[in-house]
């Protein structure tokens, strides 16, 4: 095979590898990835319904600094009205074509072929998984669990998410904002409208509840994170007679928060508001994910140098967005997120300029030079 | 066919009625009331969905006071889980059982006993529909339309809902809240909770305005109806994606009211109250029944008086509970319902107490006696 990073690419789209993925298109990577001298090791982890997922793990090099580059071949559904077939990659004008061109099977494809350089020293990985686009409950995590298993213990680490927004270049991303999700329930006595002395109607409290909730202000945002907001996103009574007080009133409330909170610590935030107004309610909380944020420091500059080298532009640090398995990996060591254009990620057409494969194999070979060097 | 209020009311229950009503139990009571020297006149009006809907006009003398008793024959579907079958009516103890035994055939077959009475003087009318317990579209205000093309024109009218609480003779009705329904539909731009900016979430706006109806206290009653009242009863987003932003957002409202109030103003009055929170939230407004009182006076009187003397007890003049069609009847003459006990209206095992049967067709034979005598 040959390290041209169109073709590597092009290899890794032609397999079709919706969420969760497994087989064919890591036997793909792994028949790249051993040529160049890296020891593979793949696993599959879980059960239905979130699993089974496979992941892969792949070393070069020992001691040193060791630098990760993280990953998921796994992509969302492709839908339907795509101009060419999602999972027959085609070149037209300037574009590849393919579901995965860009989020981010094309970033693993120049990853690959920033590997073809000589590797300067230190350790180099590759932490790959089948499942980022699904729940993730076996796909990174798992990974992680791995690695601290083997002894793997990266010192930088990349993720190679689509960063950048109107060209190669402009944006990297040093932090996410984490997520929870909250489900509260009032309950009331149901009754006849004409007779509302014998029922207790929920929704008032609710709505109060709700009003609260939409009068707080969490912070100011901080030096890289834009404020944290909360968001009512559904509201259930399901009472469909129109002289009856309904039984129970329910609302589900999206937060998306910096690093000056915890997941935990705002669901007790919204359970005691929620108490103060109805002492009955009861406050679900889910936490998708914690705000994490790599500090600007060696990493970060390593990265914008490396990009300012191959494409003239100084990426701006960013911590925009949902949610990504850097999240996971900041755990364990600085994160630092740069890839391709988003613009057509999770869409119809998804694509990738060809000429940004080739920046990106060069901006990659460039912070392992600099990171291992 | 004897003129015993049990055996008629047994008649009556003997039918399946379920709403809308039309042939044989008109059928039965038309040839109940022939022999009585009553003058017929049945119609049936409407289509599906709301019709067709058969209706009876009956009236004996003429000139004088005219006194009418409106009631309907249609009831509301049994359900499961009676003791004996609904339609089958049974005396066990001391109780008649069977749907509508007390909403109200039971009252009809009163009033028709009492109409064996020698009649007074003045015109006496049954004005009896086969639809109160549906839409009401093709019952009592057709039969108010068939009453002006033929010149009927009641001066006093006792409805016979069964009005009574604890014992027969505790409460009458002198009037109704009326009643509107108001359906609020905020619309927002739907989006990523991610990216708020790029959305607009229409539930705070949605929040804001139930809020304020929360806070709304449209009267302190009258000396004749307790407070009118508001009710948000459902509230709907229907958005099941826990991490998007939805595109609209609406709330039903139910206004029950006294008569300080018109449902149009009532109407108004939300659209204008949701315009100044949402300008762009539709408001749709159904009002199902207007306020109504007949002020205490020469009706109410007779009528507490002839209870009294039959039972030993005052009757409350209330003003509670859902609409009936006196709503309608309003518009013609002074109305007051009296009836039977209603503790087991709409519910399995309806029945009336036999003694109360005897009881009402004395009370009913009182009030023809004084009103027209
Ligand atoms: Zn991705
Ligand atoms: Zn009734």
């Amino acid at each position: 095979m040959t390290h041209d990073p169109i073709a590597l690419t092009t290899a890794l789209l032609a397999v079709d590898s919706v969420t969760p993925a497994r087989g064919q298109v890591f036997d793909i990577l792994e028949a790249m990835l051993v040529p160049l001298g890296f020891a593979v090791d793949r696993f599959v982890a879980g059960e239905a319904p979130d699993g089974p997922v496979e992941n892969l793990l792949a070393t070069r090099g020992e001691g040193g600094t060791h630098l990760a580059f993280a990953g998921h071949l796994d992509v969302v559904p492709p839908g339907t009205g795509w101009s060419s077939a999602p999972f027959a990659p085609e070149i037209r004008g300037d574009h590849l074509y393919g579901r995965g061109a860009v989020d981010m099977k094309g970033a693993i494809g120049a990853f690959v072929a920033a590997c073809a350089d000589p590797q300067p020293g230190g350790t180099l990985s590759l932490i790959i998984t089948g499942d980022e686009e699904g729940p993730a409950t076996f796909g990174t995590p798992a990974l992680i669990d791995r690695m601290a298993a083997l002894g793997i213990a990266p010192d930088l680490c990349i993720v190679g998410e689509p960063t950048s927004v109107d060209c190669l270049g402009d944006m990297m991303k040093i932090g996410r904002r984490g997520s929870v999700n909250l489900w509260i329930t009032v309950p009331g006595r149901q009754g006849h409208v004409a007779y509302p002395h014998l029922a207790d109607n929920p929704i008032p409290r609710l709505v109060a509840i709700l009003a609260e909730i939409d009068s707080i202000a969490l912070d100011h945002g901080t030096d890289w994170f834009q404020p944290s907001n909360i968001e009512v996103t559904d509201i259930t009574v399901g009472n469909p007679a129109t002289n009856v007080i309904p039984a129970q009133a329910s609302a589900r409330i999206s937060i998306r928060f910096n690093d000056l909170h915890r997941g935990a610590e705002l669901g007790a935030l919204i359970e005691g508001l929620a108490r103060r107004h109805a002492p009955e309610a009861s406050v679900v909380a889910r936490v998708s994910g914690e705000a994490f944020l790599t500090q600007p420091g060696r990493l970060s500059m390593i990265v914008a140098d490396s990009v300012e080298a191959h494409t003239g532009i100084r990426p701006a640090l960013s911590t925009s967005g949902g949610t990504s398995d850097a999240r996971f990996l900041a755990k364990l060591c600085p994160v630092v997120e740069f890839g391709l254009c988003n613009a057509t990620m999770h869409k119809l057409d998804e694509a990738v300029a060809v000429a940004d494969l080739v920046t990106l194999r060069a901006i990659y070979a460039d912070i392992i030079r600099r990171t291992l060097g």
